[in-house]
């Protein structure tokens, strides 16, 4: 597990994104060599969303933020599609709508928290507030600034009702966007996927660098970390991420309820009933 | 994809549950003779849900109904489980709260329909407001009875906007039904799911098959079909919906949208703001 404590941002800490390298594969080789412990993340994790399913107690929401081309898409279908999609929602939050907009900017977030039992997945989240909003001034930094201490209350709260939360930055390396960009054009099925404000965003690149170093600085807390996520390598950035959440569902020590009725029991009482059902069934189908 | 018709009602049709044997296979063996069919159908659902996400055109709502233990969950977790999560939702229906109580039948149902490029699943559905509620008569003959005209309408609303419908109905037998009650009182994983009023609904057999042949007589439409799935074995009913879905989204003849923008032309416009951007960041880390 130690690797996984190497990518925690330690509340407090004060994140420099040039100290993370995004080509961090701890000492992992490749996809190949890595796939039975993928494989063995795959079933953990189908196993214990049914036990937080099943126990009906506890929820977990997972943040995944990263620039355009970081590989948010790619890490809900690999590891988080491994959960059966009865418990688990993915939420995309993309520019407010008019109706969003004339709320605060929780407001939208908050009514889409996981219920108990039940996995959620925001692709981006309300750390846009705090990112995309900041970088392109889209409120004075006098309202952004004040976000921060918001974000913190806001997610202590959904941890007090039972939920945990994890934060996934996804970490890449400016050549290896336009790499991934470049991909992108060339794959007739997903160069729908990419428009020329991806390029244009791409020159931000130093003010998003700042807005997110403040981010993880003030927003990582004991109640709702950041994980900072090297994901150069795809197969790594899965890996780690499939780990993580896996871990964290295990401290969440999940419990089958007991059951409610006693089957001897059960058999008895009823046994005379359902023989005679199914022999109205039998009946029934008779008078045809 | 002959057995796939002998499965559909037909509009108009008068169905009768006891001519479909819930046994039927449509000659295949075993779970093992078809798991190689069932990989194809899980890797073409997985493709097909992203040529829908992807075009963003066109939705696709399928509602799962049948009795305790013929296996809605299963099938979610087996078929639909091949599709990725951002994209695909699943609600369920159970008791109405006090606001959609206070509502019309549809109002709770209406809000969470699919939007373009999305699938979502219904476990269970507006479906039990003819079934359950007129079983148990929690709403007049005369309420209940003019519910399949506006369910039809409904669904042609829906249709009329893009989206594809397609409603199974698990077919079981009261054997079997039995025996996974049984198995799941005998499997700490699964009691849970188990309550006395399984047993005691059970006896309500009968009534509950008048209701649903009234259903699928009455709400088979060529806009919105039902397929009755016969469901005694696992395997079949997954590899039976499974085939039926796919069939259904190729229908839909989805198409990934052309690109907005080309390639050169982007990587001449942006090149020179590229480089300075990566300047500025190295500037930036130098700083330090």
């Amino acid at each position: 597990m130690s690797y996984i404590k190497s990518l925690l941002i330690k509340p407090g800490h004060k994140v420099r994104l040039s100290k993370i390298d995004p080509d961090f594969t701890a000492g992992f080789k490749d996809d190949q060599s890595t796939q039975d412990k993928m494989a063995k993340h795959t079933a953990r994790l189908r196993d214990l969303q049914y036990h937080l399913y099943a126990e009906g107690k506890q929820s977990l929401l997972i943040c995944l933020q990263g620039l355009d081309g970081a590989g948010k898409d790619g890490t809900i279908n690999h590891v988080l599609g491994a959960m059966n999609p009865q418990g688990t929602q993915v939420h995309g939050f993309k520019v407010p709508s008019k109706e969003e907009a004339a709320h605060d900017f929780l407001w939208r977030v908050h009514k889409v928290t996981p219920g108990k039992g039940t996995v959620t997945i925001f692709n981006r989240s309300h750390y846009e507030d705090v990112l995309v909003v900041r970088v392109h001034n889209l409120v004075p930094k006098s309202v952004w600034s004040q976000r921060y201490e918001m974000i913190n209350e806001f997610e202590r709260t959904l941890v007090s009702s039972g939920t945990r939360i994890l934060k996934f930055y996804l970490h890449i390396s400016p050549e290896e966007q336009l790499k991934r960009f470049a991909e992108r054009l060339k794959d007739p099925a997903r160069h729908w996927k990419i428009s020329e404000s991806d390029y244009s965003e791409r020159q931000l690149w130093p003010e998003y660098t700042k807005a997110y170093e403040d981010c993880l600085s003030k927003t990582s807390t004991k109640h709702a970390p950041w994980y900072a996520i090297p994901s150069n390598n795809k197969w790594f950035r899965n890996l780690a991420v499939g780990k993580i959440v896996m871990e964290t569902m295990r401290e969440m020590k999940m419990k089958i309820p007991a059951p409610t009725i006693d089957i001897d029991d059960i058999e008895r009482k009823y046994a005379a009933a359902v023989r005679s059902a199914k022999k109205m069934h039998r009946e029934l189908n008779r008078i045809d």
